[in-house]
């Protein structure tokens, strides 16, 4: 199996500073493991998450589905910050309530310019399904590398 | 013109109750417009909300386009806050740099269980389309209501 | 208000010899107008595209939409034939009996390499939209052309 | 392993009287398997459902993921031939060129009402994504069933 370009903890380093409001140590975000062409990232919600009914809200998961993928790129090409979506489709199967969630991102298609993957999301501890996402990158040409 | 369900002023006092983290004095989350089957926001985009590069991020574009199609929906069918996003699907075609932020939100389908829309987003002042989203949601049968 | 780089019939004209089985005198599909940044396709639906329920396949509809922005496409950066799509979403909302579908394109985004646009599908005669999708095309670099 | 309501010969049975236009001796599309919740088919390309550039058209891959996906559902719930689509995204990777197809359709999410899935459709003796969809349909109300 492939060596991840990048692992987790380097990733976390630097992605602590570049997105300091989403990774940091109240954010409840981590990652937990990164692959080449995968990563899982842990979402421990927060009350301020919730929408009516108690459950997390969509944009949340929508955000959650958009880091993970993020994260499985980077792992997998190097650290390119300004990679960004170009589009995202993402279905809901259930209202999760408080608590850990956690995401599945892969790759389906890594090409030069884009990436494509897809993003499971379900509740630590149960099988169901949440949400799942598919997300397209744009990958910057190489001289925009910071 | 049909009447919206729900004015504006109204769907702000209800949602800073329901929705007390996107809208409060400091969000910059504001309901410029509602009509039946429509909704403007806006969206004072704070330095938190940006991502390397410079530019907003994604999913805060995603939550701009997420709730503007919540509130056109309100605004049409009255206060039903338990009303889920079932699918959600965007495009991205600008990165917008920090500033205030549109969003035109309009029914394209209003059923008795779902409700399907489009949702246009662009800087102030600016007419090209920053990002192009639809959304579908789930409209909870009337016994649910809160 | 700009001219379109090639008018509807110059395009049936490249078409019919390009996608000789979908324009042809029998297929039922034909451009009925086109502008800079915008077409409009009428298909007159046969008995072979319905399915159970006596309704207009979903395929068929798709195919239409794509087909449709792909016109709206040509008519707006001039004979591309390789242009294809990359990605592509749609929802429906009513099943079309047989009859004659019309279907409305435009253009949301014009990029370099990339075009963004959406797609209304209704029946001749009745203002309900019966889907609407919305579809992303790679443009071939120059150097590509036919 | 749940067996399937289904078998693939007996839906080939029913598909060929429902759907005899796509399902015919002629029409090069075959289940190739049917599981609990998945199923396999195969689409022997044809020389009409090339585009320009010798490759297989979008919206013949848009039918033939549609279609998988109604299979695997019909493989799942029983004979529901009403069960329709309401909302379909794909992202194109690669332009297949004349031969066979396969696609492989799963359930993501089986509801009451909805049911969800993905399906990757790849050519014979590849290993990569020629592209990759998700789908929703309803399930009609058992009053409903033929």
């Amino acid at each position: 199996m492939r060596e991840p370009a990048l692992r987790g903890a380097e990733l976390e380093t630097y992605l602590a500073e570049a997105f300091p409001e989403a990774f940091n140590a109240t954010s409840g975000l981590a990652i937990v493991d990164v692959a080449h062409g995968a990563a899982r990232l842990r979402l421990a919600s927060a009350a301020h998450q919730l929408r009516p009914g108690g459950t997390v809200s969509g944009p949340t998961l929508m955000m959650l589905a958009d880091v993970s993928f993020y994260v499985a790129l980077l792992a997998t090409i190097g650290w390119e910050p300004l990679a960004v979506t170009t589009s995202f489709n993402i279905n809901f199967f259930k209202r999760p309530s408080l608590g850990v969630l956690l995401a599945d991102a892969r790759l389906l298609k890594l090409g030069r310019r884009l990436a494509v993957g897809e993003i499971s999301i379900r509740s630590e501890g149960d099988d169901d399904l949440i949400a799942h996402a598919t997300a397209t990158y744009s990958i910057p040409p190489a001289n925009r590398r910071l």
